[in-house]
């Protein structure tokens, strides 16, 4: 009989018709969906490690999971199989067998997260479910210059929901990008990248600097919002359909995806 | 009392949700969800001229519609009352007061459509409903040169439907555009404009040179296809929900959008 072993997943979703990422009862979540469908091709109990719990409505772009199972499939057999029956929502791109102490959150040393703003006088119809529909005409400039007061190791505590359970509000965010782009879907894109990231800091940040964008704050108020490390100095909670899991980042030696499987 | 104005609309639609442009009894429809929301603000019952009849799951980026309504309306007041009563879907963008004649579909010279294709060995979550998900890897060389064969003016019998109702088969081809694009939901797009198009024949040029791409047809067939005439030589209809349509010309003197209400 086979040994148990390891697989990591990478996989990309379309969260909208998601409850997020964590099992709920007579809910529909990611981790549920992957795990009926493990038991499904293997008969067994299989518990899945997302590499972050998602919010309701939140997408994966290039998000990983890892699991262990009894089972003699090769990756590209997994690939097909749990394609095969997975929802058309949720799609499993790459499988690599790993070693047993890999783990999806664990073993992970950064997270890229992506949010899309639709920032039109008009609400797009192709941004529903996909980006954050900002009706007034946002300053960048004023957004990068806030931005750069929030780069680096600091204690983010004014950006984390009251109910994030994490030990240490200390996070090294590493970037802030904000760029004009031309899809349809959305015109506006933050990326950012840290160790980690609290809950909601992703949402909390960009809705402050949207804040910042359409003049309601100053660009150098984030530093005393930063300082205060109390989540009420902050701004609004960006809406969970417009943020987008991008990368998760793991040591070299450890994990190399095909670049061709990034999407971006 | 006011008298009859004539009005043209410039919207956008995600045309998931609907049986297409033209009214059907108990069906939704672009024409019918407009003709609703007309009486709705004006107890007039309006009949709306589209550009053009989109089939059922097809988008409208650009596309036009026109009406004769009694009204003292401003364009503006138009447009935000039109979009306070139809579905997030549907969106007017921009509302413009038209001479008595002008006719949506009769005024215009050109249009323009584009075809989204997903060109990846996995389905994309994010190209549901948005492109057609073609697994084969395409040659884009074999496509661009088959494209040749179709530009210009030709008899284009072969590359429509059966129950086209066009009373002339000859259409000027102006442009066949195919580039890879960097996007979430489509990593390559054609582009499509002829003085007009008959019926399916987006959708059938562009099922011929995908198969043209995964190697089933050559390039050079395409001559033959074309002198043809026969529906039954050219490939297969490309489904509808890769289709946008995405600008309707009129003469210059007539209308000009402001470009930066232009989705591209």
């Amino acid at each position: 009989m086979p040994s148990e072993s390891n697989w990591l997943l990478l996989i990309s979703y379309d969260g909208t018709n998601y409850n997020g990422w964590q099992v709920q009862p007579n809910q529909p979540t990611i981790e549920g969906t992957l795990e009926n469908a493990l038991h499904r091709l293997t008969g067994q109990v299989v518990k899945v490690h997302g590499s972050g719990r998602t919010d309701a409505g939140v997408h994966g772009l290039n998000q990983t999971a890892s699991f262990s199972v009894v089972s003699e499939f090769s990756p590209e057999k997994w690939r097909i199989a749990l394609n095969g029956v997975l929802p058309d929502d949720l799609v499993v791109k790459h499988v690599q067998q790993v070693p047993s102490d890999f783990h999806a959150r664990h073993s992970s040393v950064g997270k890229r997260y992506r949010y899309l703003v639709c920032n039109l006088p008009y609400r797009s119809p192709f941004s529903r479910n996909k980006s954050w529909w900002v009706r007034k005409s946002l300053n960048l400039e004023a957004i990068r210059e806030a931005s750069s007061y929030l780069v680096g190791k600091h204690d983010f505590s004014a950006f984390r929901a009251a109910a994030c359970s994490s030990p240490n509000p200390n996070k090294d965010l590493r970037e802030i990008l904000c760029d004009v782009k031309p899809w349809l879907h959305a015109n506006l894109c933050f990326e950012l990248e840290a160790d980690s990231f609290l809950q909601h800091m992703v949402r909390i940040m960009v809705g402050t600097l949207v804040q910042v964008g359409t003049g309601k704050l100053k660009p150098e108020q984030m530093k005393g919002i930063l300082e205060s490390r109390d989540r009420t100095q902050a701004g609004l909670t960006a809406p969970a359909h417009g943020l987008y899991a991008l990368a998760v980042r793991y040591p070299e030696d450890r994990i190399e995806w095909p670049d061709e499987l990034m999407d971006s």
